[in-house]
């Protein structure tokens, strides 16, 4: 009954490992532009159109000739008006057209001198107006296609949408777009001493329950990575229930994530049941918190192809960890997402760590007013308030203890989850 | 017709002014804790349980009495087993119990040993074995109440909640959480210049005309930040159809939000129209991207009260980058956030600014696998590929120049929109 140890397989290597399994889900579909923050390019964006499509004024002021104005104080008179989506004539050698933000510079003119260094000098239809300034040829003035040129690739396939990609792929006039399909996940969790929020007061508890967290904050990371989620509920520890219940959800799911069961005690029944519809690997990673995880596959039945399996460690912060660093790339990498890995900083600790883990640790903590870092008390697996708390964590290798002051690894949460 | 040049506003002042103004909006609204992601708490949430709610194991194991175990070696008999979500019998001098993570510690026992650590050394229905660590007490327990104590103030009004929150909230026994109204947001756009994509392809575009980028961004961003949107599409630019749109807008919503006919020109209706139905401050804010920008209130025809209004300059960086620095702290306090700026970074410049601006000018720049920051090579404020290329811009103080290797000011953009 004695479990030998077995060696701790070191973080990099299972993400890898991972991610050598995961091929970008086949196909995609057309959504609207509006529709489409979150969404992940399926196709280059090429743009048919020059953005801006025609020499425009930056300013509201005056369309000259620069060789008109001379010197300061030179007069010209104005002899066309060019509101913003209006189209003036061609400028002739001592003329100036007032121009308004965003309308088209016309033919002749080479610069827009704006109207806080220009002055109306007589009261006509077409008034005389003297310019402060000596303009610069080019001034004031946005060149078509400064922001894209037609036929330049303006968004890759694999970029993920946000607000400022969908107003850029909108200025090439597209109302649509051809993004990856949403990854559909089956999420559960296993274990008699779950209680649905809801279902149990807190003073009605059985003795030995505990309120299922963990499945409430993977809904929200899932639908954060844009997933579909199937939400299978609380799974009994009873072989018979997670075996159907995971044959069924492989047949109409990319991936079934599972948290709890992938531990060495021998009360799971996750591990079997995988086992024997399809395959699994249970790793020990060198990490903390978060050490057991699983990764398999469940054969389809229906279909032909297997749906991914991953079942995370039961703990809450440990489950919460193990989601953003092998899962989030997981589900990016189903989208075909190239950019896994967001940027990390390096901070300088205010406080001290005396005592290091045998593993690589992370460690939940927050930026203070200084430019430093605060480090949660309480590092328990158990403990979610820490990750509330915190707002990223340390990357601390293993065996290094961190003096007060030290230049530390530091994963803000608001880049995971951009 | 000139206009003098008034002076600009310091950014944080104009800010300032802005925050002044709001009120977080009245009232609350309970919902499911599953659909509460990215909303903001309208109530403290004081805990009516222990988290956990019992001692319990942290590993699969042996629940021993550490003083029974004097020496590596010794044997204790197995007398019960405790699954997760079971309750054992106190646990008697001389026994030890099988118990598995989670699972409550019986009474009497104060440590935990991993089964790692120990060896079954008879095969009888109660075995013996023999455990290969001295266990200290305490250890591998999670004691009752270490995340959370009853009585405690687990989460605070004004947070915002994201994934961690829910996990919290629900670990709590919460299935509804009471959280601020969304802001109601009328979103609008100015501009005879205007084209929806779709309705015009590109090769018939007529001249003078663009895409209308800004609102799909600022639709986006504005779902991003909890708001419920109305689109008013794009007003013609005359001054009826302003005033019709503004008037039925401001009954329904808290905030209206247009982008253009804000800067000095005589083109724009939007001035007049708002101050004829309440009233409008023009401002010329010192920052680039972004000059001008409008803040006003439009009186309500049929309830009282008026509806914040704010104009958004045309120019898509412009428009993108007073939104994020003005009108994302206004909706997040009318949602009662406290939290107002995110954290900044210092970062090195790979890259010389050798020509300052006379306006706090904030540059598109993102960060290289060297961990400096490189610049998009074109800062004009209609080039929207800057914001996708950047992750972050540089907060660069009027009139400062940056060398090579400054330690300069860095707001990623994930920061502003978590």
């Amino acid at each position: 009954m004695s479990t030998a140890r077995s060696p701790l397989m070191p973080l990099d290597q299972a993400l890898q490992t991972l991610l050598a399994q995961i091929e970008p889900l086949p196909g995609s579909q057309e959504v609207a532009t509006f529709d489409a923050d979150g969404r992940v390019l399926a196709r280059d964006v090429v743009s048919s159109l020059q953005v801006p499509a025609f020499d425009n004024s930056s300013m509201d002021g005056y369309a000259v000739r620069s060789a008109d104005i001379a010197q300061v104080g030179d007069q010209l008179q104005v002899t066309q008006r060019i509101p913003a989506g209006h189209h003036g004539q061609a400028l002739q050698p001592g003329q100036a057209a007032r121009i308004f933000t965003g309308a088209p510079v016309p033919a002749g003119a080479d610069a827009i001198v704006m109207q806080e260094q220009a002055e109306v000098v007589s009261d006509e239809v077409q008034p005389w107006v003297r310019f402060m300034v000596k303009p610069e040829a080019g001034q004031w003035i946005r060149q078509s296609g400064e922001d894209i040129r037609q036929g330049e690739t303006a968004l890759r396939r694999g970029q993920k949408l946000g607000p400022a990609e969908l107003g850029l792929a909108a200025s090439l006039g597209l109302a649509h777009l051809q993004v990856m399909p949403r990854p559909r996940v089956a999420l559960f969790s296993t274990g008699d001493e779950l209680v649905m929020p809801g279902d149990v007061p807190p003073d009605q508890m059985p003795a030995g329950s505990i309120y299922n967290s963990n499945r409430f904050f993977l809904r929200a990371l899932l639908h954060r990575f844009g997933c579909e989620v199937s939400d299978l509920g609380i799974v009994a520890d009873r072989r018979d229930a997670t075996v159907a219940a995971l044959k069924t959800a492989a047949d109409h799911h990319d991936l079934i994530l599972t948290s709890g069961g992938v531990s060495v005690g021998e009360e799971d029944h996750v591990k079997p049941a995988v086992q024997s519809l399809g395959a699994l690997a249970l790793w020990q990673i060198g990490m903390k918190p978060g050490k057991p995880f699983a990764y398999g596959h469940i054969n389809r039945a229906t279909t032909p192809g297997a749906a991914h399996f991953v079942g995370l460690p039961g703990n809450p912060v440990s489950s919460y960890m193990t989601f953003l660093l092998l899962v989030r790339p997981l589900i990016l990498k189903l989208q075909g997402v190239d950019q896994l890995t967001p940027p990390c900083l390096k901070l300088p600790a205010h406080f001290e760590l005396p005592k290091a883990d045998k593993r690589r640790e992370f460690l939940r903590a927050r930026r203070n007013a200084q430019g430093g870092l605060d480090l949660f008390p309480n590092q328990s697996s158990g403990v979610l308030t820490s990750v509330v708390w915190g707002d990223g964590v340390v990357d601390n290798p293993a065996g290094q203890t961190i003096a007060r002051g030290d230049l530390v690894d530091f994963w803000p949460f608001s880049e995971w989850l951009a």
